[in-house]
């Protein structure tokens, strides 16, 4: 784990790391903010919210531009932003080179599927690799961890904290891709990663928000998911009322708000993202 | 005037505009917040910030990375954030292909020697035209200003309010270039732009803020200048002793703060952009 650069920011630091990943068979970025709490001589461990990030991205887009440091240094939460796919010149990327797919474009699962699932596995690098590789070199409560993310990392923390309950005390999203198996990005996404005999898409009920919670896999919290209406994508891509339709049908608890106006952009992130910061806070006990 | 692009923001609106100067002699890219109250049926003339950004940078890196719209949004602020140079193939840049000087690096002064002073205008665009032209466009009160900006913008802020006290209620600086005429990157600048003679090295004091202090151009109201101890340019380039030096002989009222451990970057702007957007608000009188 080799630290790339730090910057003091809001009384914390704003870090970058470079770890190697089993999971990925590759190295990976990841941002880090640590709020002034897990500095200083008497450091504490504080609790976490992992950030996701969306197609196109890499580790430093949320950092840079979501504005999330002012609220997480009030509350005394740590960030941890990883990269959105694996890298390197030997990890394959779209076949048609396009950008929805392939490098920046991880879907947050694991690949089964050749050559893709050498590398294409984010879901276990977040979830086994990611936080305990971190807990090593800075004070990280792995206990008290959150999800959050946008568009394919709103994706990812749903179905996230939907599969593992337990790992993630609150889970939200800002413009998620809410049922990656019935959308254009999904289906190329999964059609490469997963396959496509009627077997195959059998198992991308495990990769979906809305199809895991038609098979029953609930959590006891609200889920926190935040949409614009003017964005772009809102009908063919993200889908949020079959989310909407998923919950009332399962009885799991959502918090849906479409904010009237806002785009898929990161203006609408930050917009929204000290109420998701606050979400998380809550069920994370710091002192908010 | 074009609208490049819009994002809903905080309730306001965060706009790109294509203007075409005749200072510059080139068309020219503005970013402007607005706030919600200078949009719907009955907008208001709002005040101004006017955001005057450092070397490298164009109209979006504060737009994306300062994070000063939630305050300007609750303050009732639009920030206009123009670039740092005339741009366009015809626009002559660094001879030697560098990064400080050129492109993206205006020094916001009105060049006087040949071939930059055909485009290389900055001062005149920002001080006659940018707000002009924009308030036929957006509900801009011309008589509410207040300017700012970060290190060669800083330099910029601090020269345009000392020179023109009436036109700008209140300036401010992040970790400004505060004595070009003393640093390299400020007599690289002004070499090029303003000449090297005896009689042309006497206009330089006209561009910068400790000689212009010494010349009796003075402000009645506060300048407010935050600075990093570990910004890696604070001694060379930035020189802010000179400044406070130049303020205490002079009269000038100036909050210097050296803040600990913070640097350059755009992680120190955000992490004091709201005690600079309070600053500016006091004086334009808006609800603070």
């Amino acid at each position: 784990m080799k630290l790339i650069n730090c910057h003091r920011c809001f009384a914390g630091e704003q870090r970058r790391y470079k770890l190697e990943s089993h999971q990925l068979n590759s190295s990976t970025t990841v941002g880090v903010f640590l709020p002034k709490q897990a500095l200083g001589p008497r450091p504490e461990r504080v609790p976490v919210l992992i950030w996701l990030s969306g197609l196109t991205c890499n580790d430093e887009n949320a950092v840079q531009k979501a504005g999330a440091q002012r609220r997480a240094a009030a509350l005394g939460l740590a960030l941890i932003m990883p990269d959105t796919s694996p890298r390197g010149d030997d990890v394959p990327g779209d076949p048609q080179g396009q950008w929805d797919f392939g490098h920046a474009a991880g879907f947050y699962v694991d690949a089964e599927k050749q050559p893709w699932s050498l590398h294409y596995r984010m879901h276990s690098f977040v979830v086994e690799e990611l936080i305990s590789q971190l807990c090593t070199e800075v004070p990280l409560d792995d206990q008290r961890l959150g999800i959050s993310g946008h568009s394919m990392g709103g994706h990812g923390a749903l179905v996230l904290g939907l599969r593992h309950p337990h790992l993630y005390r609150s889970v939200s999203a800002v413009a998620p891709i809410a049922h990656p198996g019935q959308c254009p990005w999904g289906r190329k996404a999964f059609s490469h990663l997963l396959g496509t005999t009627p077997e195959e898409q059998l198992r991308w009920r495990r990769w979906d928000a809305v199809t895991l919670l038609e098979d029953g896999h609930l959590r006891n919290d609200c889920l926190l998911v935040d949409v614009g209406s003017a964005d772009p994508f809102l009908r063919e891509q993200l889908r949020p009322e079959d989310l909407r339709h998923a919950c009332v049908r399962s009885g799991q608890s959502l918090e849906l708000v479409i904010h009237e106006g806002y785009d898929h952009s990161y203006f609408f992130v930050a917009s929204v993202i000290d109420r998701h910061i606050d979400h998380h806070a809550r069920a994370l006990k710091t002192d908010i």
